[in-house]
Formats: structure tokens, C-alpha cells, sequence
């Protein structure tokens, strides 16, 4: 039986979200991220619980203990998207679906934020539609917790 | 104001989903997609069109021809995602909102598919869900075509 | 059972053949090789059809029409050999074996003769041999036909 | 002897010009073009053509058909400039001189824009001017037409 | 008004600085590097905080919180300079200006340490002069901190 | 005179061996490799520790923190190998000799396994015997600490 | 005159051929093979030898000592096609032309196996069709022959 | 106002024209392209001047007096074309628009003579056409200069 | 059955140990490695065979004769490690698990050291401990013949 | 005893500075800088020559003539840093210490900017500060000339 | 003191000069080179030896064995010169001076051609000259052996 | 009939020699050098001039007035070597034989000084003999100029 439980990650420096370079992110919050996706997985009866982290080793615990405790995983790894190949061999070893989201289109950005490291081993990604892309994340999420049960 | 329709066009070889390499594109056939689509928009007082071709020539003229009859546009170029210049040059000319979609994550295959021309010049995209990448995409463009009327 | 009827397509330029740069690719032309390999077809009561484009749909097309309806096809894609991503996934979205002929040795020519998009998702590739290219495709695929019957 | 008569071949989205991207391409549309040329042949008594399509193969037809009618090619192959070997190769095959020309300068824009599959087989190249890229193209094709005559 | 406060932050493995490899990185200890920082800082009635730590996530939740507290910030990120994509992300997100330094010359060791990540985020880059390299960028500091008073 | 201890260390994700991709990594836990090495010290009369972390930065400190306890240190960086270049800092700092293992054989996975940032400063490599990795690292390590005593 | 007289040389490994890696190379030995090519040769009146040998050397001398013996090679150099230069100098200095054949499609294999140190200096390669590569080789050999007397 | 004058500059080289590789350059001499050139100009009322110099210095300091002094420059750096980075800032340090023309084709010879290190800078680039190089751009230099008085 | 017999190969130059560049090498002899590994595998029963040969083709014919009379292979390719595919091959081709060493640390020298195209197809790899790379790598063998009996 | 003169040589198109792309280099000329050198190094009692020169040559003749004339240089080489490797081994060739300045932090800049092909061979690199650039260089050089009289 | 004695070696496909590819290799034989050199050695009292082969083992056995009997060698490796680290370890591991010789300007010809494995290890290498390339060589071979007795 | 006098000329920094890096290039001067070939230019009855520049321009002015002054040029063009493509020109540009030398061994330097981008274009290369270098040269071209006459 599917576990109707998601677990949003963000990565680093997310907790600036809001004032950090807003003609790239945006003038929304984390916080208001937050709310916005628990408001919209209380409309479909899912729990929702949230972590955000600027430590790499933190947020593999994080991936560790979320076994047999979430159905889902949407993942915003921020930087960490590039070069943590430890997170990514995190997100191989344990066997929860992962969604791989990112506010910006990260193919208009730097030539080395066009890589993600974590993409081979998530189950797909959505990037470029700011809060969208964890919304419709979520609706996916949701859509396959609930169709598979 | 928004033109309240999409217009969701489908690449080379999409027109033998179903029967083509079922392992990695499942055996749902284009037609069920479309019309799983179509119910969707349905249900939020969207119009939807629908085209399909195997000829880069054809998909261009389909891109000029959309401007002004379309509010937003859902793409699955195919394996012209990957070296069609002239398709990302209509999408850069036209300004119609533009989602890029690929049923299968495209950073799980080879590595000439991790590659994509036309990601620079869409809104974003969306990877690996199957029906669900379509799907999702609409639930972005029907929420962006709504929220700003 | 194995359809005893083989499909030959020439790609780009092909029609030309005879007039082009006839120090690369000799002086003779489509219709003599087309009329060649019909004759040798017909020594092994092998029924075969011929087809050349300049367009990359036609040709996709042609690749999906193909179902059912041949046991062999021999392609000589020209020069989408090296870019038609189109055309690769169409040879490996449609269950008949292919062959891949080059009147020239490839591997004598340009940098980016060198590699073929479509080789990975073939048979077997011959190169080099002029008319005789074709010929021995014909000679694998009628071999092939007959013994496995 | 040579044929007084000049085709000049706009390859995809350039119909659009005018329309599309104005701070790069300017806000002349390719009727303007077409039409200072037809003024700027017809004061040196030479014929000219155009034509215009988004499709790969139909330039490649146009080319074969260019054959024993034209004396001077004149062409903005657009996107095509940067992949289409198959357009080179008829470039190749055809024996009328081809005069290469683009109205911004590439060499400004996205490194892909950099290279030219098709510049190794024409007279020349120019870039960088707008119309007058155009224009010098006729300049010398009309100059050659008529001292080699 | 400017914070006339610098704060200096220490990367990985300087605090081994004195016993680590020697023969590059000479035979002062980190806190000889703080105490003549120190003084210089007095001399200008400046003041100057340090902090160190091998943790790349310490380093990033330090430069979160020191928006609003300190002027300017001198930092030598030891190894991270070459893949924290995490902390350049920090630095392009808070306010304050930055100056890289590296005791030594980095373009005479290794290959992979003549690239950093952060050099495009910061304001300047100082390496190769040991403890000055550290000294020089409090020169700049101070001379911007006072003259834009 | 030497220091008759040895450590070991595992890097991010081996905590969780055993349940982690076993066709890649075998069943066995790391408490049952602590175990085994355990023995194996104790037959011929070395101190043996073990260290685990997901952290980077408590890596560095460990080892850090090493220098004057321990004669030997036995390294799994785990997936730090392939791009921490703060832990071979800290390798290439302090002077106890580390002998690099790895369960699997590197070479037979994605091409970003095949390198290590930490080689060069280590004294050498073991890689692809599982279990035998760190048993014959430790059967190298006792051999040379008894050897030089 | 051509000398009716053909020489198949295989290079390393294929001796074991039959027992080696069977899903690649199949159950075949490399005396059936040469059986079935003989019994080829003698239905067309030419002569054939073989001759195999795991040593870079002995197949130079064999090529040398082919001058004047032979009037056509065909070739499976085995893993040498890959890196043996002086192989492929060998064939330059003879004046015999040589087909270069392989079992397997070399594009379907591993990424230094699609590039052939030989192929710029034969006649022609052909690939991908078991004991069919070897016979339709034999083919063109003996039509070459034939047609040319 | 713009200034009614041109002024060309020949690089390194140029001034054997003639003799230098008449496979390549023809067998025109620098001064017959200057008189041509002379010719042309004065028949559009538009003063020219002529400069030629194998120092790149030299090049450099013309550049810089060539201020307030022309209205149009037409360049070929010949050589320097490729490497001469200072040239590149000389021409962005000046306020003139440059036209980079070439003799010879540069996409037709070595592949480092593909890549100009100028052309980013320069208002466009014409290569190919030998004389008509030059005359093809002081024909828009002209145009430019008079239609924008 | 396991066959309780090992074979030791060196490649290419380890003939000449104990005299070759002494400081990369050490000053032991080939003869004094052979007999102390003569030794280990006595004192546990174990067979022992050594071969050394600057012939590649030796090499692989003894690989291939090695089927059926050894249970383990330990192979120091030397120079061969980096390049001879003809090798790679061969130990594809028998299946007997071999077990890669190297005297020095090849992380540590040349670049082109650093890479194995034989590392893919062994069992495992030790390399920097002298003597002691290949008594470990016999140290693994006897366990696991012993263990698997 | 050190020589208590410094040389400053500014390198092709600094002449220019003030008027010379000001967005990137600010508005102060070259004299601007040379005075503010002169009044920090008089009232630190030390000497100081200035030079400029876009030729090369002129500069490695005058790095020559240095010997025995200054005990230290502060250079900005301009865009010969980035491929004057004649200047490097002019710079290899002296035994002056020298400091290499920018007035722009290079890593913001084009990719061909970030590599400094005389940075391995100088004592130091300051970037990114405009005149405090220069003057942190001063700074260093007479305490570091003072310091060790 | 030096043993007055040269040892000239020629590897693979050197046998066959004068009758292989003389528009390259001119069409002197290698018996004539041989009977020049020897008579050149002959007029200033050095006593010389030749050697050739195919095989690269026979090269490292030949260099082996030229220890403590020659006190000069020139070596012309061929095609090995390009892929045999094995003869370059050979000649590192050997303590006489080597002169590598090209017949050819390998500098001119393709590109693969342009690098030598074994040049890194040599004294010096000179090519390019035919003949002269090996008598130039036993010129200096000559004047050390002499100069330095 | 050939001129019989040699050129030889001296690039950047050769001016130094003898105190510029002796490790390196030895402790001979220019001047030992010139004199040591005017004596055997004297001994065989051939002309010889000296020229010397750190000025690339220089040295292309040089080349240019060569022409029907010299039979032979002898050029060690320094760090030009790696970079001068004007002067690679010149060298193509003129009809006089070449020889390229270098005093060190530039294979067992830095990798930038592997590459020469003028050998390509003259007769052949020596390099690593120091004086013997130069003196080899000087042997091959009187060798030729009195052979040919």
C-alpha cells in the first residue's frame, strides 16, 4: 500500500527565496511555497511535511529516514543539482519516487546549470515554472498516490 | 487578453506510441493521450487542438500559423529536440508560451538525448511522467491561462 | 513467416547520382543501380521496391508505412546518416531489419562522415564498395530471408 | 556562357522577418528584401528569382531544379546553416556558385550560431550587414555574371 | 552607510595552516593570519571578525547571517573555490561585496585548482602572496569602506 | 615509532549497505564489514576504529583529528571520492598513510566513477572485491605497520 | 592480371570464437566460419587461404609477405582494428585491396569500438552480420576479381 | 556628422600578395586591390586611405589614431585574424565601425583559420570572393556612410 | 570444482625491476616478488605459476592456454594496461576471474597512467603498495578459491 | 640588497583607458593611475617608472632591459596575458618578482579571459579592484621590498 | 667511460621503404639508408648495428639487450612511435641516450601522427629530412660520443 | 642554381641565453652559439648570418627579405613557436627551405610546448640537442645546398 505522505526538500540558500536575485526566483517566499502546496495537498487529503537545508550531509539524512515514512519526494536539490554525487547515490539507495523540481528554466541559465547529476536516478523533472513547478509536481505526486492505491 | 486554447503538438514518431519500443514509451497510443487531454481541458472550459507530423517543415509552419489562434503550446518534439535549430528559431519568433514535454526522463537514455535545442527558448519542461508530462503541462498552461485574464 | 520483399531507400542527393561529384561516388547512376539490384531480386524470386527523397518526413514516412509489408530494408540515408536523429528512432520504433549502405568509404572522407546517428539501431552497415554496397546488402538480405523461411 | 539570371533561397522562419526578434533581425520584412533586390537587378539587366520555405527537402529540391537555370545562388539557409549536411551536400553536387549570407553577425550570437556546415562548399560568405548583406551578395554575383560573360 | 565591519572567513583545512604542507602554504598558523589582520584593522579603526570551518554548510548559513552586519567579507574558500557551486549561489544571493583570496598562486599547482566557481560572484580575486594576499584585501577593504563613507 | 591503530572510514550512503542496490553492493551491512575487520585486527593484535558519516565536513574533521592517534587509515570516501577535494586536502595535510577502497569495481560503472579526486594523494587503491577490499587493505596496513616497527 | 586468390586474416581472439562472449559473437567457430568460406570460394574457381594469430607482428609480416600472392585480404583485425597503426601501415605500403570486416555491429558496442584505425586505408568495411560479413566480403571480392580479369 | 573617409588596413603577409601562394590569393598585388579600390571610392566621392603592417603593434596604434580621423574601417588582419586578442580590444577600444574582410575562403583551408577572434567585434565579415572582398565592402562602407548622413 | 592454482603474469619491462627507474619502481627484483608470492601461496596450499613477457601476443596466447588450468588469474599488464584492447579482449574471452595490480600508484604519475582499458572487464584493481599489491591481490585469491570450495 | 624601485607596465590599449568601454574599465585614464602610484609609492619613499606600449616586443625588451634596474614589477599585460607566451618566458627569464593586475575581475568576462598564460611563472594575481588593483600591488611590493632590506 | 657504439633501430613497415607510399618516403630502400649510415659511422671510427622489426616485443627485447653494449641509439619506432607506451617504458628504463628520427615531417601529415608517446622520453627527435634525418642524427651521436669520452 | 648562404634566426628571449633559465637551456650564450656555426659554415665554404628579435614583426620582415638572398633558413622561433601564425604564414609565403629548431626537448615541457604551429610548414624539425640542434641543422643544409647544385 502506497504511504499518502509527501516530503518536499529544498536545497540550499531556498531560505532566501523572496530576496535573493528576484528577476531569477522571484519575489515569493519559501514560506509562501510552503503554503500554497499544503493548502493544495489538503485538498486532496495528502499529508505534506517540508525540510530545507544548506547542508549536503543533512539532507541525505533526510533521504535516509524518509524510508517507510513518505510515498513521494519532490526534491529542489538548488547547487547541489550540479555536483553532489552524494545525494544522488541517496536518492539510488533508497526506494521512494522522486520528483526533481527547479523554479528557473535552468537551460536559459549558466552552461553548468544545464547538468543535474541527481536526473538519472530521479523519476523526472520539471523545471522553469516557479511555484508551478512544485505545484504541478505535486499534482503528479498525487495523482499517482492515489491512482495506485 | 489570453486566447483561452492549446495547441499540443507531437514530434517524429509519436504517431507508433503504443507500438513502439513499449519498454520505454508504454503501450499507451497517442489517441489515448489526446484524449485523456482533451477530457482535461474540458473540465476547465479550455479548447484544445491537437497535431502530429514527421516533418520538421510541417511543425514550423504549424508554430507561424499558431500565432494569435493559441494562448499556450505543449511540445513533444521528439528526437528533433535534439538538433532541429530551426524549430527553437520559430519558437524564439513566435510569442505564444511554449511547454516542452518528453514522456521518458531523457537523462535516463543516451547521451545525445540529455541535450536539448529548444529548452533555451521555451517557458520550461517537463520529463519522465509519461502521461502525466503532458498533463501536468496542461495543469501549468490552464492555470497560467486563467490566473492572468 | 518472413514477407519475401525487400525495400531499398536512397536518401538525399541519391537522385542526383551519376551527375554529383563523380570522382567521390562514379558515374553511375540511381536508375542503373536500382535496375541492377531488381535483376538480382529477381534471380532469387525476391520482390523489391525502391523509394528516394530529399525530405526527412517522407522518408519517416516511408520507415513506418514499411510495416508489414517488407522483410528487409536496405538504407542508404545519405547525409542524414549523421544528424537524423528522426530517422533513427523511427528504424528503431518499426521491427524490420535494415542495412545500412554507403557508396563511399566514410571513413576516407570528412570528419563528420565518420559517424552515423542510425548505425546503433541497425543490422549492419556496409561502406565503400560503390554498386556493390548495395549488391551485398541484397545478397545478406535474400540469404537471410531464404534461410530463416 | 553564363546565365544572366540569379536565385536568391530564404531558408526557415525568415518569412517572418520583420515580425521576428527585431532587435536582431531588424524590422524589415523579407518582401522589403526581395523587393530593393528586384530594383537593384534590374538596373544591371540581370533576372532574378526567390523563394522561401521552412522545409529542408524543398530547398534541396529548389537547388537540383537550380540546375542549367541560374548562373549566381544566393542563400540565407537560416537555421539550416548550422546542421543540414544534407543541404551541403547539394550545394555540392550542383554546380552553380553560391554566395552565403546572413543579416546579423553570427559570430555575435550563441556559440552554435558560430559554425557553418555549408560554408565549406560555397564561394563565400557574408554577414553581419541586413539587407546590405543581401545587397553585396548581388553586388558580386552580378559583377562576376558580367565580367566573365 | 556602509557597516564598518569586515568579516574574514577561513575554508577547509586552514586550521591546519603552519603544519600543513609547508612547503606551499609557509609556516604561519591561521591565528598569526587573524592577529596581524587584527591589528591592521585597529590601525584603520576598523572592525574584523573571524571565522573558520570545514563544514561547506556552516560556511553558507555564515554568510546568510551576515547580511546587514558586516561591510565587506574576505574569503578564502580552500578547496570549495573549485566545486561549491552551493557557496557561490550564498555569495550571489546576500549583498555584501567579496574578495577572494588564496595564499598561493593557484595557477602554478594543480590543473583543476586555476578554476574557481566563485570568481564570477565576487568583486576581486587576490592569490600567490601569503599572509599579504590576506592584508591587501583588507587594504581594499578598508580604503572602499572609508572613502564611500 | 608507529602507531599500532588503525581507522576506518565510510563515507556517505555506506550506512545504509545491505539494503542499498545490492546487485551493485551485496547484502552484507557495514556492521558485518566492522565486524570481520574487527576480527581480523584482533588475530594479529592491532586497534581498529570505525567512523561513519554523511557529512563531508565531520570527515575532515575525523580526519583531522587523526593525526597522532592512529597509524593507518583505511578510506571509503564513498561518493566523495569523485569530487571532494576538501578531504584530499586534508589526506594530503596530515601524515598518517591512507589506503583508498571501494566495494565495487569503479571502472565497471558510469564513466564519473572512473575518477578519483583522492588517488593521487593516497598511498594506494583497492577496488572490487567487496568485503576483501577492506581485508586486504588491513592485511597491508598490519603487514606494513608491523614490517616498520 | 588480378591473381585469383583470396587471403582471410583474423586477428586476435578469434580463435576462441564459439566460446567467447556467445550472446555477442555467437556459437560459430572460426573453422566453420572458414569451412563455410572456403566451400564459397571453390562454387566461384578462387583459391583461399586463412590465417590467424593473436600477434600484432606476425599479421604485419603475414601482409607483407601477401604482396604478389594475393588478389584480395579480408580483414578481421580483431581488437587491433582499434589502436594498431602499424597495422594500418602495413596496409597502405601493400597494394591489395582489402576488405575490413567485423561480427558485430561495432555501433551497438562500446564507445572506442565505433572508431577504426584501418577503415581511412581499405576499400571498404562491412559490419554487423556474423558469418554473413565474412561471405558477402567474399562476395564483392570475388566479383571484383571476376569483373576486373 | 560622419566622416567621409575609409580607411583599409592590410595585416601580416599581405604585402607579398601576388607572390605569396597564388593557389590561394590569385595573383592581384596589394597595390592593384588599393587602386581598384581608390577607383571606387573616388567614384562615390568618398576619401580612402591605406595602411599595411606585419607588427601587430603597429596595426594596434593605427587603430587608435584612426579616431576622429574615418568614418569606416575595413580590415584584413590576415593572420592576426586568429590570435591577436589585442587587436580585438583595439577595435572595441574605437568607436569605428570595422568591416573584416578575407581573400580566400576561411572555412575552406586549416581548421584553425575557421575561428577569428575579431569577428565579435566587427560590424560584419565578408570572406571569399578575393578582390571583390574588399570592393563588396567599401560598396556597404559607402552605402552606409552616405545613406546615414 | 575451483582449481586451486594461481597464475602470476607480468607484462612488458617488469623483466628489468630492481634496475628500471628505482625511485617509481623500488630495487626488488621480479625474481624476489615471484618467490615471496612462491612463498605465501605455499604456506596455504596453493599452486603457483609466474610468466613474464614483452609480447603482447605471448601474453594473450598464455591467457588463452590459461583456461581450465588456473583458478585465478593476478595480471601486472605494465604498459599494455593502458592501451592493448587485444588483452581486454582476452580476458573477456576466458572465465577466469583475474585480479589487476600495479607496483606504483598510477593516480600519482602521467596522466595517460590513470587510465585502464582492462580495469572493466576484471575482477578488481590494486595498485600503489610495491610488493605488497600483489600479496594482497593473492591474499584476495586464496580466499576466496579456499572460501568458494 | 633589493633594489627600492618598482616598474609599472601597462600593456596594448591601456593608453586608451577613460575612454575605452567604461562600463567595464571605468573612467579614469591611464595618467589618472600612474599619478596615484607615484604619490603612494613617494610617500613610502620608494621609486617608481611607468611604461606602456602596445607592441609586444617593445614590452619583453623592456622586461629585459629591468635586469639590475627594479627590484619589483607590477604588470598589466592587457590582452597578452592571455596568449603572449613570449612575454611568459621573458617573465620566466628575469628574477624579478612580478605582480600581475587587472583593472576587471577576468571571470566575469569572456571565457577566453579567464586564463592568464603568464600567471604560472609571476609571484602573484590581483583582479577586479580597478586602481586598487594597482595600488594593493604597490601595497604588497614596498612592504615586501621594505620588509626584507 | 662511452662505449663508441651505435645500435640504429627500425620498427614496423620500415622494411618495405622505397617500394611503400614514395611520395612520401622517397624511394630509397632501408639497405641504402643502412649502407650510408654505416659507411658515415666508419669515416669517424664508431662502430654500428641495425636493427628492424614488426613487432614491438622484439623492439623491447632488442632494447633490453643494447644495454651495457651501445653507447648511442637511433630510433626510428614507426607507427609504434604513436601508441606504444610499452617501448617508451623500454626506454625510459634503459640508461643509454636515444635519438628518435622521422623520414617524413610528421607535423604534415594526420593529426594522430602529430603526437609521440615516446618523445617525452628521448633526448631529442628530429624529422622531417629523409636520409638526413638519420645521418644528422648519428652526426650528434657521433659528436657526443666523442666529445664526452 | 641554389644561393649558397644560411640564415639563422634567433626568437624571443634567445637574446638571454646562457643566464636565462640554465637548467633548461644550458649555460652556451647567442653568441657562442653564432660563432661556434660561423666556424662550420667556414669549414664547408657557406655563407652565414645571424639575426635576433623579440618582435614577431620583426622577424616577418626578416623572412620577407630573405627571398633571393639566402638557400637556407635555420629558425629557432622561441616562444613564437606555439603561437605565431603570421610568421607561419611568412614561412609559407617565401620558397626558401626551413629547418626548425629548438635547444630543449619541447616534448618533456609544458603541454602548450607539444604544439608547433609552424612546423606544419617547414621542411623538418630538430629539437633537444642544445647546440647540436642548430650545428645538425646547419649539417643538413649545406649537406643539401651542395648536394643540389
Amino acid at each position: 500500500m502506497k504511504i499518502n505522505k509527501v516530503l518536499v526538500i529544498h536545497g540550499p540558500n531556498l531560505n532566501l527565496l523572496g530576496t535573493r536575485e528576484p528577476e531569477i526566483y522571484g519575489s515569493m517566499t519559501m514560506q509562501d511555497i510552503n503554503e500554497d502546496l499544503a493548502k493544495q495537498a489538503k485538498e486532496h487529503n495528502v499529508e505534506i511535511d517540508f525540510f530545507q537545508s544548506n547542508h549536503e550531509g543533512a539532507i541525505i539524512d533526510t533521504l535516509h529516514n524518509a524510508r517507510g515514512q513518505y510515498g513521494y519526494i519532490i526534491l529542489n536539490a538548488g547547487a547541489f543539482t550540479h555536483y553532489s554525487i552524494a545525494i544522488r547515490d541517496a536518492l539510488a539507495a533508497i526506494d521512494i519516487p522522486v520528483i526533481e523540481v527547479h523554479l528557473s528554466n535552468i537551460h536559459k541559465r549558466e552552461e553548468f546549470r544545464h547538468h543535474s547529476v541527481i536526473a538519472p536516478v530521479v523519476e523526472g523533472q520539471i523545471c522553469g515554472f516557479g511555484l508551478e513547478s512544485y505545484k504541478s509536481a505535486l499534482f503528479i505526486a498525487i495523482s499517482r498516490l492515489q491512482k495506485e492505491d
